[in-house]
């Protein structure tokens, strides 16, 4: 007889079963519905499937369809399919990790040994083929626990998961799966058999290199979806087709935004005129902003002596995300600066203060270096030189709260401007870890009255937020903005992080009322993070289509005829670009079609001025606007007046617009 | 019987004369008068003593006081009596080189091996006294050829004059110089005596590494001042003065314009808010400008990969003046840019061209980084880091002379806004020496061609020049504007520069009206130079009192009373900073006439707002203005009117104003 374990249901009732009971037996002992749904089982934290052995007591759960881990589980198991469908077709094929991903999966893989050609995407009709087959098949798919000789044997032609098991800590079990002739390593969480997997599809291959470092091995990462059913994998496919659509990447070329390339170097954009004329206005824009919020714009240096990153710390903490030093003839070191609070503080340091001095803000865009993976890289939103639209205030401790308020109104009015409601983001607000407070700055007393201020300061404001402990600094809590991205993807924009250590290390001070000595605190502040990020967000976010004030070029001129009306749409073209705005005159020997074509489709402009004899009779243009079918003659000053509201109104852009486009 | 040598005298007659006739001789054989007034003659380019022998046959010529070549003379024998006064105080003291300089003279010297304390100015009467009694002697001065070995024995205890002899050619005469008990090197060109020094001051001190680099001793340069007469030795000192007065570094200081600290590093200036302002509002009007010149403006890497410039020729050329380079673990080595060009060149590159696309003019705020020894760091005018306001334009060959006047026309209108007249610089067209055309780019037909066309283009414009043979850079004349700076040196502000070189070099090409492809020509052009060194030589032309619209505060509000006029202070302040104006709220506890002071002289603020009771009820302002005595009690909308006006018409200032003082 087998020995009984113990398993405790999800109602918590415990029910006694022999060892190697199958969950799919237990899960039909319930009903034979659930046992239907169910993906996998559960024990405490580890997967068993629905035909394997439970092998210790312990918390029982059934992963259902519907849930999001069963979901991971089916995308997961398609990874195998993936391998197993590959292995036939390529038999030398070497398989690195394959994960499943926030739409989908992926499969790292190398097939060198074999041949010059690696796996393309035009390859993937008959791949899908091949795994469909494997479905068809209903090959069962069954974990084993082997020894690490038996596993390194197994796998002896496998050179990445050899690698994989050499990491494997000594005393970890390691468990291959098996499904009908293809073998893999696993730890659990795949369904019963092949045949669950039925709605699928491989979607696209790029280069990764193993194990992310960009010394290693250039592999072929083949990206997937999978789904339960096929009304959700059209659906996937309909938002990856989004996602290309919305990429920064893609637009970015389109509209001649930026680019990168090897001459200058990875993750070092160079920013076209068109890409530069919106971020020469983000930063104009914010610039004034913050000067009205009693900022102080300063231009610190790029580069500077690198012990003042070893006095702030970051030498210590951060060495592997700085550019390598530089060394002069005469033993001076200089960095690349990581970041620009120690150049602030040295600001702060220069001349004594005093509490009338407080709070003292100081803003600059300033240029920082990050020494990120070549692997990580991607156009504007992961780069090596990046410029932060940062800020610090340095205040008394007394004046957190109302500062922190403070900075949240700028965060929040500029938001107001670029568009962005409250279905975009939420507020996080992140504290130490309440159970581990060593991990962190040494001031109980400091930290209990400062997340308290941060969170009296939200409730005040009349703001959701939601607590997230653990996720404060080192050096002090922090409000973070997180924003869902157009492609899906949830980041931060924006954080106000309270700094009590920079302070000590610098060993700031101020005058206080009573005429002693007195720590400030620091406020590290960044309203949109860095031009490169904000940017490539916006161009998603709006799908290249910007409003008008920051559209790179806001209206285009097009004459009918170059020899007619040129001169006539060279004026027009003079005078708003007198008036400031960003104009360009198409003078190309083209068809008028092709000329507005090329205006909407690639440049995104919001405004078409066509010019022809009727135009320059009645001294007007007739206006194309953006997204919609209407065009309208309109005087010249007319268009201008209105032209220049819709810039002054920022991403609400002209009432006066859309009462002309309604009329 | 002496033999004889053949003079020519300057008026073409030649003399026969025994050797080591002495000038003096000559000059008394001419005329009494002329004796008197010769300082020193000359064989050819060498110097004799008046009474020292003639050795060779030459052209022979009197040097005689009133020629710049005599004051140089009298500063250079004056570098002579300080060095002898000093080692009779400082037996022990060593001296590096001495040398006369624009407006006066220095000498290098080391006291390390007599004590800690080096030569500080307070000891400069004591010194002063010791050369007026060395004048009051008289003593001769009086030149000796020696042998190397002779030589090396003479200076056994002078560490820096051993080095200098040793660096000396192996054919080289040595000579050395006696004055009394005091032997120095030098190869001639001093008064006859020491009594002919008689109108002298030691200025000041500072510390110089021996031979300019800082792996070197650092020694301590002695400045003084030399003159035949009081008149101008009072002048000097008056000059030297309203030079200290007008320093940027003073300036900077007093207005708290920017700063470097060792921390930071040499030659890394940071900017304080008051200098940002002044540096962001000359951007902001130079980007506008340029975009009203059809200039795109472009933001690129500040750090590249190093092979970019070694393809752009930097990395052979003019490597020494570069920063060291950073290597990264995988090998790939990373440089900060010495010049922009390369990172424009491949804009122009990144789509292909056609002749519909030129000029192709692109700008930036390019920030670049040079290595200058740190000897010859100085305030923001030579620094490490250095923003320059770059652009390139790219033409077909026929345009360069259009495109050149584009760019002069551009460069006046700017030198227009910041006030400067014709007045204040001169035009320099810098050629290829025709006498040694191999050292330059090797293609006759395009040199003879662009110099005429530059040549063509500015006498087309009206503009008085000078030319300047062998001043051109190897890849193509250009022209230089030569600015007098407030200090009295000459120092080029802008360039237009045409380049050959670099299309060849990264291959650039167009198409032209024919279908094919053709080689462009590069036009390098700096309107105002870098913002660093642009920003010196404003604070010290404007001696920090910046026109309004540069004023880094425009306007102090102060009120009578805070606690009774604080609130409508606030109420201006806003009004004005909302309406775009830079304003400081003066809300010191200090009395009224403290804080006006201060705005005055170390703000130079253009207008103090003082309001109390009066104002208050009146809603309204009274205004001191910068330079003036007179006050005005004006209305806020009237001053908001004035000042928006002062603003608007750049350095030119407002009309209103001037009427309203006039009144």
């Amino acid at each position: 007889m087998a020995d009984l374990i113990k398993i405790t249901m999800p109602d918590g009732t415990e029910k006694e079963v022999e060892q190697n009971t199958k969950p799919i037996e237990i899960a039909e002992s319930i009903s034979p519905s659930l046992a239907k749904k169910s993906v996998v089982a559960k024990i405490d934290d580890h997967f068993v499937g629905m035909n394997e052995g439970i092998r210790f007591s312990g918390k029982f759960r059934l992963v259902t369809k519907g849930e999001d881990e069963a979901l991971k589980v089916l995308r997961h198991s398609t990874t195998h399919l993936l391998a197993q469908a590959l292995r036939r077709l390529h038999p030398k094929i070497h398989f690195g990790v394959g994960v499943a991903i926030a739409n989908g999966f992926y499969y790292d893989t190398d097939d060198s040994d074999e041949s010059e050609k690696q796996v393309a995407a035009d390859e993937f009709p008959k791949i899908e083929a091949e795994m469909k087959k494997l479905v068809q098949a209903n090959i069962p798919i069954q974990h084993q626990i082997v020894s690490r000789k038996e596993a390194l044997k197994i796998f002896a032609e496998d050179p990445y998961k050899i690698a994989l098991i050499n990491d494997f800590p000594a005393d970890q079990e390691i468990t291959i799966v098996k499904q009908g002739d293809y073998t893999d390593l696993d730890r659990g969480g795949l369904v019963p058999s092949t045949g669950w997997i039925k709605h699928f599809a491989l979607t696209s291959v790029a280069g990764a290199y193993w194990r992310g470092m960009s010394d290693n091995q250039m592999m072929q990462r083949i990206y997937g979806l999978s789904e339960w059913n096929p009304e959700n994998l059209e659906a996937q496919k309909k938002a990856l087709e989004e996602r290309k659509e919305r990429d920064h990447r893609t637009i970015g070329k389109q509209m001649e935004l930026f680019f990168t390339n090897p001459e200058i170097g990875a993750g070092l954009p160079v920013w076209l005129p068109n890409g530069a004329a919106i971020r020469r206005t983000i930063e104009d824009y914010l610039v004034e902003k913050e000067r009205q919020n009693g900022y102080m714009n300063v231009y610190t240096p790029v580069v500077s002596n690198l012990d003042l990153y070893k006095r702030s710390g970051h030498w210590d903490h951060y060495r592997d995300d700085m550019f390598p030093a530089m060394t002069a003839d005469d033993g001076e070191q200089l960095e690349l600066r990581p970041m620009n609070c120690p150049s602030h503080i040295e600001i702060f340091e220069h001349e004594p203060r005093s509490y009338r001095d407080l709070p003292y803000r100081i803003a600059e865009f300033g240029q920082m270096h990050r020494w990120e993976k070549s692997g990580a890289l991607t156009g504007l939103s992961r780069v090596r030189e990046m410029t932060l639209n940062d800020g610090h205030t340095v205040v008394a401790p007394e004046q957190v709260e109302p500062e922190f308020k403070g900075i949240l109104q700028l965060i929040r009015d500029v938001y107001h401007d670029f568009g962005f409601t409250d279905q975009d983001y939420r507020f996080r607000l992140s504290y130490r870890d309440p159970k581990n407070t060593k991990k962190y700055y040494d001031d109980d007393a400091m930290w209990e009255h400062a997340q308290a201020a941060l969170k009296r300061a939200m409730d005040d404001m009349g703001l959701d937020y939601f607590e997230a402990e653990g996720e404060a600094a080192f050096y002090g809590p922090k409000l973070d903005i997180q924003f869902k991205t157009a492609l899906g993807n949830e980041e931060t924009m924006s954080t106000i992080q309270l700094d009590f250590l920079l302070p000590e290390r610098f060993d700031m001070k101020y005058t206080g009322e009573d005429g002693k000595d007195h720590r400030p605190v620091l406020i590290h502040r960044g309203v949109v993070g860095t031009m490169e990020r904000f940017v490539a967000f916006l161009i998603e976010k709006y799908k290249g289509q910007f409003p008008t004030w920051l559209a790179p070029v806001q209206a285009v001129v097009i004459p009918v005829n170059y020899g007619a009306h040129g001169d006539y749409a060279r004026n027009i073209y003079s005078k708003l670009m007198k008036d400031g705005r960003r104009i360009k005159l198409d003078n190309r020997d083209e068809k008028l079609g092709y000329l507005i074509r090329d205006a909407q489709v690639n440049l995104k402009t919001p405004y078409i001025l066509v010019v022809g004899d009727q135009e320059l009779r009645d001294n007007s243009v007739t206006v194309r606007f953006r997204g919609s079918d209407q065009t309208k003659e309109m005087k010249i000053d007319e268009f201008e007046e209105m032209i220049n509201d819709d810039v002054a109104n920022y991403s609400k852009g002209s009432e006066k617009v859309r009462e002309m486009l309604n009329k």
